[in-house]
């Protein structure tokens, strides 16, 4: 969650804390160290314990992904997310440099994130490093197709915006761009089977832009997010190609499937399919499997849980006076 | 709004800025600045002032603050929130060295936060340093508390949410437990009196998350906020346990009560009372000091402003067709 | 986005990136960086081009404006977001020190943002070199009268708010008087025809707070945004004084006037007017370019497209149980 330049200061960021001097008539106080180290011991080991099957993995780091993802941006759109002063004959060193830094973090990254993987005890070591090496070029040979969506993004956020004036000002300021990138990344590890990783990075773009699209949906061409906030696209959410939303629109869950144990059914389709060229404007809530027509707009406010046919045009009933 | 490893440097942030080199042909303008900074001096001290009783006070810092909230995190979860690498042999050397730096660091921010107590006045500078080492023993005693109350609300979201996969999952990607867990300690030090901090601690966590908890706020345990932008807990609102709340739901205040001279009643119960096992979907709005009674569900976009007895369900008025 | 006390680093934030060690077997995999190199290349130049004009241009940087506005800030608050442990003797010191290193940054930052002039074309390098020290100089000279109206605003929040216990509070921890400052501070530059980076600075805003007020808008006194998570407020919104608005609520566009050839209209008028003395609950969405008459209030989660007179009370429709 939070940087600086060196590694080993990252790792201790506690460090970060000053030294505070004693007050001169009073001396440091002794905290009872032993008694509250030994106290969180048993929280931890015994009375509250969550520790995955009794052992401790290596875990992923949040800084460390932020880290990547900023370096799969800079290579695909390098001066407006790498070095500001780019000329034609730096930039490709710019972008491989950048680009095997990334990577071998990545490979990193992965290797720890395979270890959530339900089945993780009947890989050996080396078939884990050879999967992480594995989806990391699998990255990298995706990236171009990747950044092909992206500019299609970029093209439907000018296209749909009147106050946008040029694709830099989309690039550099329009949170919705930083959400669907993050979300386009990470929705290539999901669908190599990645556990944890690809949430944990559209969790970052959320936490930058208030826009949680979760990395299982799937996004169509052309796709444009204004303003954003508070935008919620569930893990079996489709969406076809040129769909508009605006801030505070939820595509979410109605009920959930559960097991006949009474536990949730994991990753049953339960979220809205919306089809190619919808509208849905500023706090609409569609909840549930339903489908919305193609071409159709729904307006702010709404509260939808039945499918729609194409063409349609929902809107909220009115206000009243008092 | 920080950076860098150093705390001489995060004090003097401004020193980040680059050196900016004259272009060749013009040199360094001149800004004014002899008449800039007294202009600004003439708005602090005589046309525009804001100053605390005409005095300096030393201020807390929200730097300073978020590295002592997340010390406190390492220190309950610390191979989540600390070091990703920790060994059964090392996580208590990490733990006790954490606390000692955070709890000093605490001390610190107490003894500024206790200027803003609005009888500071009668208090001795002994006095105020004595309060800060209790308050600080306080919370260092409270955190096993903290961190079993913690435990229920990561079981309440892997049980609530039919995407999530591990409790890891939960500890490094859900915003809402973020939220919660700064929530739970500002509301330690709420309870004890503290001014000014608490608040800043939640506002914090509004900053990373989206999600306005206020710290004089009262929740049951279990309690699970999913996605979480948008969501608004007011002051005086009551929350029991297994209550689960989703984006943008406001719990807030309908009218304030005023005093006989006009200005507003501060802390006069105003927010809703929300049961044990009530859910609240996406975008509701409950105002004023209503009752959700036990077992209910409140649908998405719903205002509410009444209370509702027990295993109601609310729904918003049906949308229209143009 | 990124941090660290050295410029240097800051423009190579790519080598923050750890080393990661090789694993012992493996050692690293080629990643075939040349065709990655090359086929990053393709799109940016051929298949998937978005460059301006086939032309790079220096762009401004996120990061540094982002120490701009906090430098700004510090001159015109210097206890609260500068030091917080100035003395009435090296005050001056710190504002004189803080407003050098901001405004030759705001220079360097307004050249690059002059590129983006619509007929960049028809200036020579030092016509571009002078407007950005002249801009500059206007904002310096702007700051006590921008000074001036943000303590309207900490009054008016003080006054609205029971929660608010002082001033210094609203300072430290209000996300609505962050953005309605850096707002304020983009609106000047707005004002000037300075394109590009009014909108990154409000967007800094947005990320750091989840209000997004274009720099556009224009706002009165004594404004007050509470909570503020989600809020929207559209490039040509006309806000009068004294008016307060919660979470959530939106001031877009219903429509957007397209030109003859079907392209979307910039600029032209398409956002509500909110008279003086006006108060929004959280969730109201109000659309197009109606009025709001002067001392309205529009209810939560309202969805407004119509024109109100002065004093009216706006609710929404009520629910129903089922």
């Amino acid at each position: 969650m939070r940087h600086g330049p060196c590694r080993i200061c990252l790792r201790f960021a506690m460090s970060r804390l000053p030294y505070m001097p004693s007050y001169p008539d009073h001396g440091q106080p002794d905290w009872n160290l032993t008694g509250l180290v030994q106290a969180l011991r048993t929280s931890r080991e015994h009375t509250h314990k969550v520790r995955h099957r009794g052992r401790l993995r290596e875990l992923p780091s949040r800084a460390v992904l932020q880290d990547i993802l900023h370096g799969l941006a800079c290579a695909m759109f390098p001066t407006h997310y790498g070095e500001t002063d780019l000329t034609d004959e730096s930039i490709d060193y710019f972008v491989g440099n950048t680009l095997n830094r990334t990577l071998n973090a990545l490979r990193g990254q992965l290797r720890r994130g395979l270890l959530f993987l339900s089945d993780d005890d009947a890989w050996t070591s080396e078939a884990l490093d050879a999967k992480a090496v594995e989806v990391t070029r699998h990255v990298a040979d995706t990236l171009p197709e990747v950044r092909a969506l992206l500019v299609s993004d970029l093209r439907a956020a000018f296209q749909g915006d009147p106050a946008a004036h040029s694709i830099s000002e989309i690039l550099l300021c329009y949170p919705g761009f930083l959400a669907i990138t993050y979300y386009r990344l990470a929705h290539v590890l999901y669908a190599q089977g990645i556990p944890l990783l690809p949430r944990l990075m559209t969790e970052i773009a959320h936490s930058k832009t208030g826009i949680d699209i979760h990395p299982g949906a799937t996004v169509g061409h052309s796709f444009f997010i204004d303003h954003g906030t508070g935008v919620v696209i569930g893990e079996t959410t489709i969406i076809g190609n040129h769909v508009r939303i605006y801030q505070n629109v939820t595509l979410g869950a109605k009920r959930f499937p559960a097991n006949e144990d009474g536990s949730l059914q994991k990753g049953a389709p339960r979220h809205p399919i919306v089809e190619d060229d919808v509208v849905i404007y500023a706090g609409a809530t569609v909840l549930g499997r339903v489908t919305i027509g193609q071409g159709s707009t729904i307006g702010g406010n709404v509260w939808l849980t039945q499918s729609v046919p194409a063409k349609s045009s929902i809107t909220q009933a009115q206000m009243c006076r008092d």
